[in-house]
């Protein structure tokens, strides 16, 4: 199958099934052609994926798919954008048409549902990869940054965290249990929170998605603000699953571990009420303050500098 | 060097130092932001190259920063976009900091002459690979597609063809002669059109950028407009550099070799007119007529018909 046939039989029928409006024009040309309406911002992230090192080299094609999309749009919820398009570049050994095939009918069901058009890729031989940009857009000047945080703001998390972080020990597990699918769902499937960055878009002063872990990346989103926080490591959220499986080491797993793609944010006291809610649950873990650094009470056991991600970036402390 | 320290002494510089109003916000967040004029469209393309298969698996990184980026702006180029913005997502097995250094020092030069800013991007670890989406606008409705040509219309071509596949194996000569030297900086630093795209708009009917070949080329154009073609060989343009260098075989190297990114195009003959080589010389090889295929005339020796690239599209003729 040379590139062309598979383009023919694989991408196009992606396009076909998520094409909008904003889309003027799909894969095929020289380029895809977007339409972003007055008084509105294009927003956009890329983000790649290699074998070996964000997925298992035998990972199958559907997880793959769900996984590189869901990451990619996530970024659009953390912004509060709204989606509209994707670009795909795929990387390929070989073609394998069973696993071409898992791919894109999961890429194009998880793109119908996550509402984003196919608009453009490239479709390339060498070592498995996967890069998606995703593109969604904003009310000119409403989007949410990592940098818009103020001292005495509450700092919030969406749903579960560490759920994917306890799955990576059991990727090549042929029979999960119960406690066990779930988590592996939360890895190989991510959910963007795009209701809730919608929402939090005219409430929330700074967001981030959890994918390198709730510490790392809140830790981002304070430098970026320019003061620090404190936050209750026994207010994070954990799933029934994870305590199930993790135990003891759910705690550690909740604040460190990447690949949840939740929503992190902060947000003046007097715009918190329970109907933010509504679309997936909230939990306060913190405020921040005016001094740098990110503070963490009731350390879980087990949790070290060296797993905070504090390294990561300066000016943090302990 | 971790993926941080990565961003702040690389990619940061890049953006700053390529940075324009239309980027409202680059690296370092979730997502980049790019404001689209009020009556213009987003034209958009995604290029990825591999170590091993579109270069050389010891490419130094300044030619790979000119080769990658080049490529990309091209089709803006071939869309008669104006360039705005780039993504760049950058797979590393290891971080070699001379080789950095040269990728992003290139990148930021060029960046900045070809007019695009660098937005956002990614730095993952695994097999050496690149990919670039560039970022262009239109006017709306403006863009130049492969699919408006029409019957009995001029078939042109801008500058040389063959120069960069001419190049291919002496990419690893130390000592290139002044003929060979000028074919590897075809190779190694493609110069989109985009003078002549921007000029192309209220005239081609069609456009593509000569990456696979021009007869590959022309023939998706061709069959993205539903006509056919018929060209004079020996009307193709070739280089002093390459007949020198290839002999007899320059035909063959401009009629089927890649990564030239020239711009080959369709015109009403009353467009037409010397004033349209202002910026690159142009040259008529050809006309459509209404049956499909593309029909060569004056073939060079050597030219056979797995050559031509007609195995990839359907409905073609020789």
């Amino acid at each position: 199958m040379d590139e062309f046939e598979l383009i023919r039989r694989f991408v196009d029928p992606v396009a076909r099934a998520t094409r909008n409006e904003a889309v003027r024009l799909g894969p095929g040309d020289d380029g895809a052609i977007q339409s972003v309406p007055a008084g509105y911002e294009l927003v956009f992230s890329i983000d790649t994926m290699v074998a070996g090192v964000h997925f298992p080299n035998a990972y199958p094609g559907h997880c793959l798919a769900t996984r590189a999309l869901g990451a990619a749009v996530s970024d659009l919820a953390a912004m509060g954008a709204d989606p509209v398009c994707f670009t795909l570049s795929l990387t390929l050994p070989h073609s394998d048409e069973a696993f071409l095939s898992s791919f894109f009918q999961s890429l194009s069901d998880r793109a119908q549902a996550l509402g984003v058009a196919l608009a453009g890729g490239d479709v390339t031989a060498g070592p498995l990869s996967v890069s998606v940009q995703a593109h969604g857009q904003v009310p000119a000047g409403a989007a949410i940054t990592r940098g818009g945080a103020k001292p005495d703001q509450l700092v919030v998390v969406s749903g579960t965290l560490g759920d994917a972080a306890g799955a990576l020990d059991m990727l090549d597990r042929d029979r999960p249990n119960e406690y066990q699918g779930a988590l592996l769902a939360r890895y190989h499937r991510p959910e963007p929170r795009l209701a809730l960055g919608q929402r939090l878009r005219s409430m929330a002063t700074a967001a981030v998605d959890v994918s390198d872990g709730l510490l790392a990346d809140l830790g981002h989103l304070l430098v970026a603000s320019g003061c620090g926080a404190t936050i209750d490591a026994s207010a994070v959220p954990c799933s029934d699953a994870l305590l199930r499986c993790a135990g003891q080491g759910a705690g550690v797993l909740a604040l460190t571990g990447g690949d949840d793609y939740e929503l992190c944010f902060t947000l003046p006291e007097v715009q918190w009420s329970d109907e933010l809610s509504e679309t997936v649950p909230l939990t306060v873990i913190g405020r921040t303050h005016p001094a740098p650094g990110l503070d963490v009470v009731n350390r879980p056991p087990g949790l070290n500098r060296a797993m905070t991600g504090y390294d990561h970036f300066g000016g943090g402390r302990e």
